[in-house]
């Protein structure tokens, strides 16, 4: 992304020549900025003062550390597919949908890395929180992060209408929880060196990645007011995106070195973990892959929604990445 | 309680002479059996399966496993003061409010056994989760405790308005993060061993254990159509029985033996962490917990609400309670 491109009004991109380059850069300097001011100690709860300073700094460390904010950008795409004026009245609910999806994935990543979980000591090449803050801070921080995520969510300053706060607050927390991302990490966990079925390993992607992509999607939508036609195509996007982004995970740690991976490429292999690649070959993995890619253009296609053109990007992205 | 009592429709209590036992007995067993329900696996996400099984077993053993349930009946009291009718629609808003603060407090208590945090091995008598199930499942049952709580708060099934559920959501998030529950466990982690002054120890104590009785109390009246001159009374009356709850507690540790606390007395003390006992000394702490009751029930007297029977037992029993 060009930095002069980011400093600038949005440009009105044309459908037939949509650039994603400068439509993320737009949007992604947005959400930083917000993540900035709201992941901060000046969160006030009644008449007590800020957030410890030594907690919010954990925070700020687990969640300002870049990454390619994915479900960010899918939230706003969702959000402009249903919504296309860039000034619309819901775009608000959009940027504090979009941060706190983010702050669900950064809590995610900081409890995962602990001694007890997968025990790494580094992400994108900075210690991990526990190893800077100690494990106890990084516990705390995870918390608060999923905490604040609720927050973010129900501002109380009529930014955001009642009813849309509480149908994000819906999707977020089943999209977190057991029968979402923290389900499908105990199915990691327990799943380790053992054979597992096709099925079954979709089920744990649906829960540990899935759930939380796919309610990027619904929580963009959820911020407009969607029909229930484009919500169902948007389902079906959000489900078939979700679910391609593990499948090349698994083909990126078979193909891809280290360096490019930004990881330690061939661990899950290393690990014994079940992958789509170990399941199904790594041929047939790449062709599931643009399978689900179809799928998902197919249903924007019969979506009956105009603005559709991020989505459809951001879903060539995630399958056509290479890391 | 009596058996016989729970097993019976509500009784009239005449004001004059309210009996909390009574009360909570009918309370705690609607509480428990809701809990019951709603700590399983069969939480649905779209078309995905319940949650796994492995998961949900240290949620439900974290949940089920007694304890005072003191949230959840301020919650209900609170309610019941604002909504005296015992059939109000609002009812099950406030059952599930009840549950959610429930959630949310022993998700605390297993996040704060883990080694890296208190190392705790037993809880009321039992293994704690960690040791139960393992420090991974451990991490990951609350974390899936905490997003629950936010799923109860925000059903699909239209019996809780949606402006009710984003109030509910609002306050108990800002209750349980960074400027509350977890931020005072940040500030006690980070105090052991450090002198403290009385505002410094009260506002760890706002944050850590005050914050979420008092958004039980908020959150039961939330249930309801409360006056702002109600809310007013029901916060004064929320942040003293929090403060409170705190004071007795340092006072039971040093003047009540292991059994009758059922947990190691001295233990603060013995830890060199900060307590009231420690700062103002034993007599004066006894004296500022029957000052802070003073507090709540002159709150009340004000509150223009004529139904406050259970909130005054209630703020008794945490004042004068041997445990």
């Amino acid at each position: 992304m060009s930095t002069s491109t980011t400093q600038a009004p949005a440009p009105a991109i044309a459908r037939s020549d949509f650039d994603l380059n400068a439509w993320s850069g737009l949007r992604l300097s947005q959400v930083e900025q917000a993540l900035q001011r709201w992941v901060t100690a000046d969160v006030p709860l009644g008449e007590s003062h800020g957030a410890p300073a030594q907690l919010v700094e954990a925070m700020r460390y687990a969640v300002l550390d870049g990454g390619k904010r994915l479900r960010p950008l899918l939230v706003l795409a969702g959000h402009e597919a249903v919504n296309p004026e860039a000034q619309s009245a819901h775009a608000q609910a959009a940027v504090r949908a979009a941060c706190a999806v983010e702050l669900i994935h950064a809590y995610s990543l900081v409890h995962d890395d602990m001694p007890c979980m997968d025990n790494d000591v580094l992400r994108r090449g900075k210690p991990t929180v526990h190893v800077q803050f100690g494990q106890a801070s990084a516990l705390l921080a995870g918390d608060a992060l999923q905490a604040l995520a609720f927050e973010l969510l129900t501002p109380q300053d009529g930014s955001v209408p009642e009813q849309v706060q509480a149908r994000l607050c819906a999707l977020l927390a089943r999209a977190a929880g057991s029968a979402g991302m923290a389900g499908g990490q105990a199915i990691d966990l327990a799943s380790v060196g053992q054979p597992l079925s096709e099925s079954q390993l979709r089920q744990m992607h649906e829960f540990k990645t899935g759930a939380l992509l796919l309610a990027s999607v619904m929580m963009g939508a959820q911020c407009g007011e969607p029909s229930p036609h484009a919500l169902q195509a948007l389902r079906t996007y959000g489900s078939a995106i979700g679910l391609a982004f593990q499948v090349v995970d698994d083909i990126l740690d078979v193909v891809a070195d280290s360096d490019t991976l930004g990881k330690t490429a061939g661990k899950d292999a290393h690990a014994n973990k079940p992958t789509y690649v170990s399941l199904m070959g790594l041929q047939a993995s790449q062709a599931y892959a643009q399978t689900l890619l179809g799928q998902a253009l197919t249903a924007l296609d019969h979506s009956m929604l105009e603005h559709t053109e991020a989505l459809r990007a951001l879903a060539d992205m995630v399958v056509n990445r290479a890391y």
